[in-house]
Formats: structure tokens, sequence, C-alpha cells
């Protein structure tokens, strides 16, 4: 199958290349260098080096005998979409190309409008792209499970049917955000959701949680592949900041009360949700969402987590409570339904003590490089 | 009261700007022509000519010994819309700088870009202009009824109470469009949503249904101070339309079964709501959401009160169904509630005989400047 990863230099895009390559697909991958140049831009940069994304498709062709096409150009220009459209004729497209951090679309008016922006017309290109060039390609998009927020109701799996004085409908499920970048996520869903049902589309919506994780089977095999490890407030993950203060030997700073609970999974489980969603398509005129997540945890339980393996370790772990930076429920109702996935065969690698300290081992080996000015909040969620 | 509108130069805003100058604000009216640039490049030229904004503020103050400050500017460039906030002040903003054509979104790539880019960037400039050079300014925006759709269930004003599982929650109204132009208006309503809550905004979101009337106290004045009147396609309302064909001698065309109901306003009615949003704002932190119409058609009901109206002027009118260019139901269960503004003051005028009259009496005096070739869909639903 010839599938086109959009954004393919990121923490998943990049894995997501080599695995479907590696399982026999013919893959294209196309990148701007968009989040290299952001966290170059604000001293973000990743802990492990990372080698641009032609070189990488080199170490990984010499490893594993297999070719990844690479094409550099910016999905938001719809003449350089096109044109990877009309040469490659994608079968499936996989939309990872947009502005993904949080932190970033809040630093100030610049950033909103780079977020809004790349990431509205990455997706309408997008859309365009398979309406004009390849209609029987299926589209899988990238969403968070962030676009639903903290709803005092149980979230579900994109769509709730609605009772209301006496008569029924079925609407996407209500979304609300804690950040521009999260809203940029709903009108992605939203705009999909509009050409879906008006020319047909068959789109996958993956409502995915924070993903953690390094090894795959693939940077197993050669560290070069490793995927981007970012531990800084821009990029980083809680997981990410966690890690990096307990081998740092910094307190791990949870913000606020640190009741804030989300859904997680591994990375290995993206790959396979991006399989199944793969191999499982939706119908044209589809839009199906699947909350992508394994498990829950609150910031307090990961920062405990971190504790007692690293002590395990015999890394000595303090957690201590910050000032938030951002705005957000501390303390909050939260039960997403996941079951779609797991329905089409997801077999989850859960969060265990070894996973946390095989993922704390691979940072110590890397702890010369931290930089400890990363990992504090620099971007507040003020005017 | 220092007022800024932004898009001055449109069918509500200019009409908006005079009322609100006529009554003693201080106004500044900002405007690119785009809808006039759009208007030429697609042949969907207003019927009666419209001197540029300078000349129409220069013959109102000749009119009515009142000034209105003119910009020439994009909205969607920041650096624009930032000096004329450090320059002006307002106290209040008023919204309708957008790509506002339906049919305009569903032309192509191109047409799409421009519609999500200007929408989006005007509004998200709005948010960033008012926190950064005038946090107490109070934003009145116009949203429209279409952002609703035609769901199944009766439509509240802005906010519904779900009821799920035995749990509770408010959340936005769920919103699902008849084009991508209306889908930019829910990204709007999102991301003001957004910053309201996130860092205090004063927003009123006016959801205004299609408004129809050229005749205001001011325009009645002075003739050269008509509001623009669109009949074609593009920019054309369903009732310009009919007007037109009556006038014209040739059939009205219902778009399909005709069942497509909406709910409409007299233009002097969109004036009493601005004035109302005006003096009764919104809290800081508040996204008051209100539902801008006096009474609900179908497009059939529409077509048959022009006969009517037309046959008792001597016009021959006939009705003829015609395929339906775009893909929306046309019969369906439309029950919006729109209590709102009636409680804040509104006093409806409502679209008697006499007002469809008076309006194909001001057609008729220009009737040698129709257009058939205009009138009929040139845009369809497809790709």
């Amino acid at each position: 199958m010839r599938v086109l990863i959009m954004g393919g230099d990121g923490y998943l895009g990049w894995p997501t290349a080599m695995d479907l390559a590696d399982r026999g697909h013919d893959v294209c991958v196309i990148d701007n260098y968009l989040r290299r140049t952001i966290a170059l831009q604000t001293r973000s940069e990743a802990l492990m080096p990372q080698p641009d994304l032609t070189r990488r498709a080199e170490i990984f062709g010499s490893v594993f005998g297999k070719q990844v096409r690479v094409v550099i150009g910016d999905c938001a220009s719809y003449a350089t979409l096109q044109k990877v459209f009309e040469e490659f004729r994608p079968e499936a497209a996989v939309h990872y190309a947009e502005q993904p951090s949080a932190p970033y679309s809040m630093i100030g008016q610049d950033e909103a409008r780079l977020t809004v922006t790349n990431n509205l017309n990455t997706t309408l290109n997008l859309a365009w792209a398979v309406m004009q060039h390849a209609p029987e390609c299926r589209i899988i998009k990238l969403g968070t499970m962030g676009e639903y927020g903290t709803p005092n109701i149980d979230i579900e799996e994109g769509w709730i049917e609605i009772e209301h004085k006496g008569r029924k409908d079925t609407f996407l499920f209500p979304r609300q955000t804690g950040s521009l970048y999260h809203t940029t996520k709903i009108f992605d869903t939203d705009m999909l959701w509009f050409y879906v049902r008006t020319f047909g589309l068959a789109v996958t919506d993956l409502m995915q949680g924070p993903v953690y994780g390094l090894s795959t089977p693939q940077s197993d095999a050669d560290q070069r592949l490793l995927p981007n490890f970012h531990y800084d407030d821009i990029f980083g993950t809680v997981v990410n900041r966690f890690l990096v203060q307990a081998v740092q030997g910094v307190p791990l700073t949870v913000y606020g009360k640190g009741g804030q609970v989300r859904g997680y999974l591994n990375i290995n489980d993206t790959l396979q949700c991006i399989r199944l969603a793969l191999e499982n398509p939706a119908d044209h005129g589809e839009l199906r969402i699947l909350n992508q997540f394994t498990e829950t945890f609150s910031v307090t339980q990961l920062a405990e987590r971190v504790q007692r393996v690293g002590e395990q370790m015999g890394l000595p772990v303090e957690i201590q409570r910050i000032e938030n930076p951002r705005k957000e429920a501390e303390e909050h109702y939260y039960n997403p339904a996941h079951s779609g996935l797991l329905e089409l065969g997801l077999e989850p690698h859960y969060l265990t003590d070894g996973v946390v300290a095989s993922m704390l081992e691979q940072v110590l080996r890397h702890k010369d490089r931290i930089d400890e000015d990363k990992i504090l909040p620099r971007v507040r969620w003020k005017t």
C-alpha cells in the first residue's frame, strides 16, 4: 500500500514511517522541519541528536533494506502537497503535519497565528489533495484527547446522541480545550467532518492521549533511529520531563494540585493503532473517531511512579508542586471511552515499572546533554 | 463611545457605522474592499452603484453633519489592526470583517483557503488587539444561524445543558453547517470562546439569520447611502434573488423542494440588535450568544410572498423549482430559540407585504442594471 506520512520527521511520524516500510508498505514522508525550526528558536531541542530526514532514511535503508521516500516540503503549501499526490498517488495519508505544542501556541500573537494558519492549511490542503488527486485515498488524521477537555460527563468516542425536549439527534461530542493549539485540533475535526459529509472523504480521526516511549523495534536495532525525545516545557510531555528531572537529580515539578488526569499510551501502541486504522479503513462518507490511549493517570500518579522506579534504581527523586503555568482544572471528573481500538485488535503495552526503568536508562545514557534551563515552565497562560 | 466597525464597507457594516455615528458615537470603519474585489472577480457586483468608503463617509458627513473615520486596511494583518487599536482606542469593536459568501467558499481550493485564512485571522487578530491594546473593549461578533445547521432538536441560544449517563454539563450548542464559510464561523465562535474563558474577553456573538432590506433612516435621506444590494448567486440572499427575478420577469428559482426554513430579519432590526448589544454589554469572561432573527420562513413561503405582492403590483411572477446546487436538507425540523434580544428590548419589523412592495419598488428603479447572468447558480457543492 502506498502510504504518505505528512509530518514524517516528528516524534510519531518517523517511527510510523519505519514501521510501515518495515512491513512492506511503500512509504513516502513529507516534512518541512517546522518542529525543528521552532525548537531551535525557542531553545527546546530534543535530548538525543536527530539526523535529518534524508539521513534517517539512509540509515533505515542500510539497516533494514527498505526504502522510505523523503520529500522536504511544506504541507501548508497546496502546490507542494499536490505535487506529492500527483507523483506518489497515495492510497492512504497519515496526517501528523501540525504545529504540535500547546505552550508554543500560547506564547504570543505570531505563534498563535502560525499555529492556526499551519494547522488549518495542512488539513484543508489534505482534504483538497484527496478530492482532486486521489479520491480513493483514506485519511488517518491524528486528533487529540485534548479536544474533549475535561467535561463533567463521560467522554464518548467522538459522537454523542443528545435527547433534548423530547427529540433526539447525534452530534460530534462537544469539545472545549485548554490551549489554542488544541482549539485548532477541534477545527481540524470540524473541517474534515464538513468535507466527509459533503464530498464523501473517508477519514479516521484518532483522538490520541500523550504518548511515551523511546523504544521501537526499529530504534532498538540502531540508536540513530530513535524517536525525538523532547523534555522541555514547549514540546516535552509530562512523562519526559519527569524522566529527565529524575535522572538530573532535580525535583519532579507537578503543575498545581497534580490531579489532571489524562489517557496515555506507549509509542508502540500508537504504531499498532495506525496499522489497525489502515487495515480497517473508514468508509467513504464516514468520519470514524477512535479514542487512542490505553490507561489513565493523574500527574501526581505519574510523578509517584517515576519516583518509585527511580529510587529502585538508586536515583534520589523528589516531587515538588509548582504554580500551574496553564489555566486548567487540577481536579476533575474524567471517564473517556476507548473501546473502539481494542475491538479492532489493539493489544496494549502498559506503563509498567519495567517500561519506566528502561526509559530512565535511556535518558541516563544521555545525561550529559540535559539542559536544565529547558525544563521549567517558560510559557504562562497570560497576556 | 468609540466604536470600531471591522468590515465597514459591507451590507451591514456601512449602515451600522451610519446608525451609530448618527446617534453620536465616535465611529471608525476599517475595510480592505475584499468583498468588492471578490464580487468583481466573480462577476457578482451589486445592483446599485456603491461609492467607495471614503466617499460614502463624505456624503454621510455632508447630509448628517457627523464624521465617520475611514481606514482602508486589512484586518487580517495584525500590524494594521494594531495600529488602528493604538490610535483609535475603541471601547467596542463590531466584527463583520469576514469573507461572507457560502458559495464563494465552495468554488475551489484557492477560495476555500482565502475564506479560512481571512476569517480565522481577522478574528484571531481582534482577540489579540483587544488583549494587548484595549482590554476593556467589548467585542460584538457577527455569527450566523447557519452555524447550527438544521438539527433534529430545538436550537437554543448558543448553549445547551447535556445530561448523559446520569451526569450533567453545559456546552456550546453542537454546530454542523452547510458550507465551508459557515464552518469558519464555527471556528470563530470556538476561538473567541477559548480566549474569553482563558483571558477574560467580553464577547457578544450574534447568530444572525439572512437579513433583507434596503431602507434605513440614513439611506432614505440620500440614495447614495444605500446598503449594497447583491442579487447574484455568490453574495445575494434568496430574498434579493426573488425580488430581482420578480422585477425582471423571470421565474423565481427555488432550490430543490424549497422546504429549507431559516430565520430572517429586517436590516433595521440588525441595527437595533447591534445597539442593544452595545448598550447591554457582555461581562468580561462571558461569551453571550444571542440568536438574531425575528421570524422564520421556508424558501417556498418566501417565493409565494414575493409572487403575491409582485402580482398585486402588476408583475407577472412564476415560481420554478430547480436542482439544488447545494447539499442541504430540503425538508427538516427547525425550532430555534430567539428570546434573548426580545428580552433586551428588540422591537421587530416584520416582512409585511408593504415591506416586500417597497423593496420591489426600489429594485424596479434600477431594473436597467439587472444582469440575468448573475442570478442562476454558478457554484455547485461538487468537486
